[in-house]
């Protein structure tokens, strides 16, 4: 665990710098539709700003520095599943703990992310639509490609500014050298370069569950097969690194590996917490713990609704509620922020006993609201007032742009391409009706699918593109998007013709990056041979 | 209005006759899947209604009467719609005091109803299966049919245990004389005989809008048109009555009529309420109110949904917070318990301006989820503690069970036939985990459309009745049913046949009662020559 208690004092410095005002630094490159909003409430936000500044500063002179940031972050949740003890009834589910968070706090009704882990995390990392770092597709091992090295995350962003930070858990960023969580600015990293599914479904005892399928060389064609290759058994996921360092292979992926790094992770992240808990400097941590687990035995399956995925989330609300009981005992509550939420909506094909859909339709994967609109919470307590329900749009890019404020790091958010989050501190601190978005484009792998504005949705893509084209909703009147249409919406016709145009010029003059490929599993520490020779192959494919 | 202080003597008589023990009369015949539960409870249960009777004695001392019954019960509303503040965000609703009532008591998220209004309500009256009384169809006018005299309502065991007992608003229950409120056990009754869209889409403004098409003789086909009587004008509707009194028509179909009505019968709720405060007696008020209002001018959509729809729950929640408020005012409160519910599931042919999908698959209609499960509240100050989500099954049948033990009327309950409702007395005054209920059979029309029992659901119909036959689901698991299945649930196979054959075995001893047929708008004053003709005319049909 890396604690850096000793470097208060350059602590202070960069704290210092990080405070110079935001004026002497080029302006930030927002995403076209916010220029138009900013137009229009620019003096307003402006004088907004200074207040929530003085706020904050405020704060900081009380707790003797800048508020701690945690950013919870778990698997394929659709909005109510956690957080509404009612739906929780429905369910079968029960988290207390995240209901309570809720309550403690603002619950979001209009958190929107984007429709699957890889770009969802990249879009928390860069605060950048990820189809702009090429980062839509969702990564199987082995792949060979990743987050470019020169992509600024929030982690960069916060460590200029003098915080600690680290990852736990889940990145899905890819299994190339500069994507590892180390090299991209967490000073501790312990993270997988993959989802959960490596560890959990390529395991002998889930076949008969369900499992992989053809896999193992004992389900191998016996008289057919030629290509031994194509189904190499030498994956590897979790590693752990240090800024500046080689990451090592943290755990194998045997089941039993698995369920022990669920745990171990958990601790980690406690140990992080009481260990920089009194550090001169604040932190950041991205708390991103793998959700799944169905190598369960019947008598494990303890919820109402026994289904692999709701232990799941029973133990998240555990280990929510140990986070924040912590955070309350160390007496640092008021100092921290956690954001906690799904990365994306339900992976319904693994329904009934995995996720399904429940208010929207659609998920993972999908533009529909189903795929992109997540339960999310945020808590700090004295800060963020209690029993908030905030109906305002706000999107995980958004996140970004925030933590840099909170932690006074904006100066460090680069002004040479685009920035889609946008500062949502206001309506952190000063509640519903403060947002600064009204507005979303979602993308499906590199396709602009849909567009949103406030409660209006536009699809785009369709087989009717160049006649009556493209439907219309309104997502409070039909939130499962089962009634697309255009008639009622001509008005809206011509201002989302626009709003896209705009986008789409933008990315004109700021093009989206090419995927960036690599050798897979190059700069690991004890890794086999045999994974060595699997990298390299994959290199060659895409010579 | 209705005013029975004058009766306060004899009141006390009959509070007292009522309050024999029920053990004296001949048991209550329970449907079948009841007596297996009893069984299984009896002993736990008799000791448990002693500790209940106890507390209700305690109460009716303290406030020198038994308690007064509200039950409010509106449209076409799925589960979640209101109550839920995150639901209310998503649908662009606000129902503020419906949400707070959740909050001062119970808020049910398994609370069953039948597909339509027809048979919900008459469920509520006598808490039997509508199938039992022939009234599983929606009446429309002109219609010939309605509650059979003989079915004994909640209105009706209320009364003969000394309840001033008053109907405001919805009943459709029939055009009939025996279906009339006022003939059916409410002292005082303003009653519509059908359900709002005589007054509603009945209307010429209304043509364009997409309301009643081909109606009025402007538009009958000016060449091949020979029936005259197929499209008669002269319905009625809504009716004014006293006990053994002739009803009379109490206002027209016109949609100004209809807008003074919903003002009238808000206004009559709150003047009976007032009158029977101080009165000897306690009150048992159906209020049912028209919902729908879907006549309204675009500067009358105010609530961020803007649908006619969501205006009427504005509408609705508003009243509610008025009653809530009034019961309070006038030192009541803590006497009255106040059930405040939807009659079955939305009626999503009419989305997305009409209610709509959200939680459950299905609608008004279906035997699916979304056409049976509804949003319901209990409030009762001081006996229903606050903050509480009940899981448990409950249905609308049970009810009249209910309202019967805490009338102390249980013994005027009829022995001559099944009743479906069971007694929840200990669920409303123990909270979560104490139905009595574990089982529900759902019909659509005369069929037996699926049993639910627990989390699991049996579906009956479809298109494979005698090979694999069937689809299962667990609620918990699949909420929205899509995902009928048969292997996981084999265990499931042979109790679930055996429920079934309970259940008809009981209705071979009990059989289903025949459509209860007649002349419509027999025994009104004030109706037309030409509505008397529709009622011959109708008549004739089925001679």
């Amino acid at each position: 665990m890396v604690s850096l208690r000793s470097l208060g004092a350059l602590t202070m410095i960069s704290a210092c710098l990080a405070s110079l005002p935001a004026i002497s630094a080029k302006p930030i490159i927002y995403e076209a539709e916010f220029e138009q909003l900013h137009q229009q409430h620019q003096a307003q936000w402006q004088q907004q700003d200074q207040q929530l500044d003085k706020l904050l500063a405020a704060l900081e002179k009380k707790n003797g520095k800048r508020p701690n940031i945690i950013h919870v972050m778990w698997d394929d949740n659709s909005l109510g599943e956690v957080g509404i003890p009612e739906m929780n009834k429905v369910l079968g589910i029960d988290t207390p703990r995240i209901n309570r968070m809720a309550d403690e706090g603002i619950s979001f009704t209009r958190m929107y992310t984007e429709p699957s882990c890889t770009p969802t995390r990249t879009a928390a990392l860069t605060g950048r639509l990820a189809v702009r770092a090429a980062m839509t597709k969702v990564g199987f091992p082995p792949d060979g490609m990743g987050l470019h090295a020169d992509e600024v995350t929030i982690a960069e962003v916060l460590s200029k500014a003098g915080y600690n930070t680290a990852f736990i858990g889940k990145a899905h960023q890819g299994d190339i050298e500069s994507s590892y969580m180390n090299h991209q600015g967490f000073d501790y990293a312990n993270f997988s370069m993959y989802n959960q599914f490596p560890f959990m479904t390529w395991q002998p005892q889930m076949i008969p569950g369900g499992g992989i399928q053809g896999f193992f060389p004992s389900q191998w064609d016996k008289h057919y097969t030629l290509d031994k290759l194509f189904r190499p058994q030498a994956y590897i996921n979790q590693l752990e690194g240090r800024k500046g360092e080689k990451p090592k292979l943290f755990t194998g992926t045997s089941a039993k590996d698995y369920k022990a790094l669920l745990k171990t992770n958990k601790q980690q992240l406690l140990d992080y917490i009481k260990i920089n808990a009194d550090s001169n400097k604040p932190f950041y941590m991205a708390y991103w713990p793998h959700l799944y687990d169905f190598m369960l035995a019947p008598n494990e399956l303890t919820t109402n609704g026994n289904t692999p995925f709701s232990e799941g989330l029973k133990r998240l609300d555990r280990d929510i509620g140990d986070l924040l009981d912590l955070l309350t005992e160390l007496g640092i509550a008021e100092n921290t922020l956690v954001v906690a939420m799904a990365d994306n909506g339900p992976m319904h094909e693994l329904a009934p006993i995995g996720p399904r859909e429940s208010i929207f339709r659609g998920g993972k994967g999908d533009y529909l609201e189903g795929g992109v609109r997540v339960p999310a919470f945020a808590w700090w307590p004295g800060t963020i007032k209690a029993n908030q329900i905030v109906g305002d749009m706000v999107s995980i890019h958004d996140l970004f742009t925030t933590f840099a404020h909170l932690g006074q790091a904006s100066n460090y958010i680069p002004r040479d391409r685009v920035i889609d989050g946008i500062d949502q501190t206001a309506l952190l601190l000063q509640g519903d009706g403060h947002s600064r978005r009204d507005y979303l484009h979602i993308y499906t792998g590199n396709q602009l699918a849909a567009s949103i504005k406030q409660q209006f949705k536009r699809v785009w893509i369709g087989d009717r593109p160049g006649l009556v084209g493209n439907g219309f909703t309104d997502l409070y009147k039909d939130p499962r998007e089962e009634h697309m249409t255009m008639p009622p919406y001509l008005w809206a016709w011509a201002p989302f013709d626009h709003m896209k145009a705009r986008h789409e010029r933008q990315i004109q003059r700021y093009p989206h990056r090419k995927e960036n490929r690599d050798r897979p599993y190059k700069g690991i520490e004890g890794i086999s041979e045999e994974t060595k020779a699997l990298g390299l192959k994959v290199e060659r494919d895409y010579k």
